[in-house]
Parts: structure tokens; sequence; C-alpha cells
């Protein structure tokens, strides 16, 4: 399995993945999730991948072809709109899923796609196997990929569309350390990609190992953090009256 | 779906249910998880169900005629130590998941099985719809049923045999609260009952609804406590320097 994470902030984008692949529990290789597009200089596309390791790196490759042969009608280099980008990677993978659905059980995968284009502002959109997508909103303004369960929480209790690029980062790494913690076929390294509104640039593109001291150092302290905000939550109205005391329901 | 987890502590055990049953999205009902056997003075037993709500339906009803008919070769009222509960309660789940198994698509259904008899020590067990077990251990203190991902990452941190009972009943709270945030298919009102080691019988046995004030309270203050939580953790180095400072990988 897989943890991707994206977030659509009103200062930009950050995009956040982990680099896990397995094929059962002995057959385990790091694999980048995060791929980026830069075509131009005012046009940068990340793709997040989930699934099928052979159906994304085949989308990979069709997608790099297309941009290097300036493909007809379109490739990454030619689409006006970030919708468009992701509309055509569907196409593309709704037919590489296709193409080995009957040879293989599950070739499917499913991808986040965001970026800026031009005078267009960012978005983020989740595409599915069939070859649709949804975009990431003001009031939905994280997607996720994999694993996404346990990273979820803390997600949907911070998160917002106000926050800055690195409170948004710093909400990443907590989730990953969640899925992490929780899951074994979610690991290390995380990438990390913050991208500033019209820059067309990252701002910081890092990669936590396992022994990154600032991650471990984060994770250490919102653990502690975590116990000492459980030690004082409120106590049950038997509590303050022994155990016969007043129901707390 | 369904939200169940108990708690072995040295102390003793801690169960807690959510009350949700779905079959798609508008048939939406609540039907109690929690199950409570005490066929005499020494002996406490609780059931708690998830899956296919005929099956768990049909193995209270074998149970409950066993006892009342005092059964051979055995029945809750006979067995005498815990596994042995599980162990019967598991031949009886596995036969009805059989039974029906033809006739729909899923009729497996996931118990947790957990008590005291008599002089022996507290126990817990994770019964599987095949009918076979896994025991709670100091190590692996909670077992959970059903929409487990969103509530594990809290329990992973906090839990621990040497937690009090109250302090168990609390993370387990806030562990549904998780949840039953993220994922419609786990409602209230959310069950909790703690059993003190060799007592035989609960010292507290309470149902939260939605408007519980001590829950909603709980929760609301949970959520503070993260956020200011949050607000502590360390920054990147490159926020001390601005956008081009150091790089915190």
């Amino acid at each position: 399995m897989t943890y991707c994470l994206a977030l659509k902030l009103r200062q930009g984008l950050v995009f956040a993945s982990d680099s896990r692949t397995t094929a059962g529990i002995d057959y385990i290789g790091t694999y980048r999730k995060m791929h980026i597009f830069q075509p131009s200089k005012e046009r940068l596309i990340v793709m997040l991948t989930s699934g099928n390791l052979a159906t994304t790196q085949a989308v990979l490759d069709n997608l790099r072809r297309d941009l290097e042969l300036n493909a007809t009608p379109e490739n990454l280099g030619s689409v006006s709109y970030l919708f468009e980008a992701a509309r055509y990677i569907g196409r593309m993978l709704s037919g590489v899923v296709q193409q080995y659905a009957g040879a293989q059980q599950d070739a499917r995968a499913t991808l986040v796609v965001g970026g800026q284009i031009g005078g267009q502002p960012p978005e983020l959109y989740l595409v599915y196997p069939e070859g649709n997508y949804v975009a990431a909103t003001p009031e939905t303004p994280f997607l996720q990929l994999g694993e996404f369960k346990y990273g979820k929480p803390i997600l949907s209790r911070i998160a917002s569309a106000d926050l800055s690029l690195d409170d948004a980062a710093r909400l990443a790494l907590i989730s990953f350390d969640a899925a992490m913690k929780s899951n074994l076929s979610v690991g290390p390294p995380v990438e990390l990609a913050i991208y500033p509104r019209d820059s067309f640039q990252f701002s910081q593109q890092v990669s936590f190992d396992a022994d990154s001291e600032f991650f471990r150092a984060l994770c250490q302290r919102w653990n502690e953090l975590l116990l000492s905000a459980f030690s004082q939550l409120p106590r049950f109205t038997w509590e303050s009256s022994g155990p016969d005391g007043a129901r707390g329901g």
C-alpha cells in the first residue's frame, strides 16, 4: 500500500508521499510516488501515485513521451487548464488499467494531480482508475491516496484552506506519522513539496528518511503533546466521588 | 459498519461499542452491539459484535437458549475457562456463517468475547468468523472490531495494560470520537462498560447518546487540546530564516 496526501491552501499547495511498495510482506521495495513535470516556466504539475506500480509507471512513461514528442491532441505541455491535465491523465490511466485488467487481478491505480498553469489558479484533483476526477475545494482542502484512514482524523480536525503552507506541511507530516505508526505498508522516506501560489517552483522540496533528525523530533514532540493533552481531559463524574458516585452519561 | 473496542488492563476490562447498523446509507438502524451474560455470581461474559446482523443475532439466540436449557456439552454457564467460552462461541459463529454462506454474499461476523470466570484472571478474545480466536495480551492490550483504523493511532500511542480503568475508558471515548468524526457508519449511542477485576460486576455501565453533555464536552476539549498541541510543534529550520533558509531534511 501507500499513503499520499495533498492540500490546497489559499497560499498554494502541499504534497506529501511515502515510498514503500509491497507485494506481500517479503517483497518490499522503495519507489518514489511523487512525480514532477515542469514543461515550461509557467507550468508546474505534480502527480502522486497509488495502486498498481506497473500501471503508474506505464502512465508516467506515456506522459513523458507525449511531452517529449509534443504529442497531439494534447500533452502536459499543451493543456490550457489543470482540469484538462487531470482529464488527459485520467484517460491515459483508464486505458492502461483496461489494457491489463484481463491479465491481472487488480491493475488499478489512483492518482492525485495538482499544480498550476499560467494565469490559472492552483488546482488539485483526485483521478480515479476509471479516468474521472474530483477536485479539492475550500470545504474539502485535502485529498488522500492509499492507507488514508489512520491519518485522516487529525486532518479532519485541523486542515483548512487558511493554514499557512508551513503549517499544512507540518500537519501532513503528523498525518504520515499516524499512518506509519499503524501500518507497515506505509514507509519512509517521506517526500514533501511546498508550492507557493504563482511561484511556479517549490519553495521547499525535502525527503525525510527514517533517520531524519527533524522528522523524528517532530513525531516525538507530537507524541509527548498528545500524552500531555490526554492527561488534561475532563474526568468522569464518578471519578470525583468514588466508584459508586454519580453517572457520567 | 461498526466500531467496537475492548481493553485488557491490569485492573480489569473496558468495553465500548457504537450502535449504528447500516445496509446502505438510506437504511440506518440502531442496534446494541454489547451483550452481557451473567449466568452466576462469579461469572461475567461480555460479547461485542460486528458484521452481519442476522448472524450475530442468531449466535445470541443460540447462546441464550443453550444457557436457559443448561445445554450439553457446554454453555456459557458451564465452561470452566474464558477461552472455552471463546471456542464455544466461535464454533457457534462459524456454524451460522456457513449455514448462510450460500444464500448471502457475506454472512460473516467477528466478535470480541471478554470477561472473567471464577478464580481465573479476566481475559479478552477476538473471535473470527472461521471460529478461531486470538487473545489480548499485556503487549497488545486492546482489540477492535469494524471501522478500526481511524481510532487506532491514538490507541497505539496511549493504550497500555497499566492504564487505570477510568483512563482506559476516557481513551476509548476519544478513539470513538475519531471514528465517528471520520465515518458516518459509526454512530451513537456509544455504550461503555467498566469491569474491575474480581468484582464480577460492572463498576460503570453508561450509554452516551449524541446529546450527552459529558461526551460532547470531552470531545470538544480533546479537539481544543489537539489544536493547541499542533500549535506547539517544532518549526521547520527554514521557518526561522525565511523561505530560502536551511533545509529541514
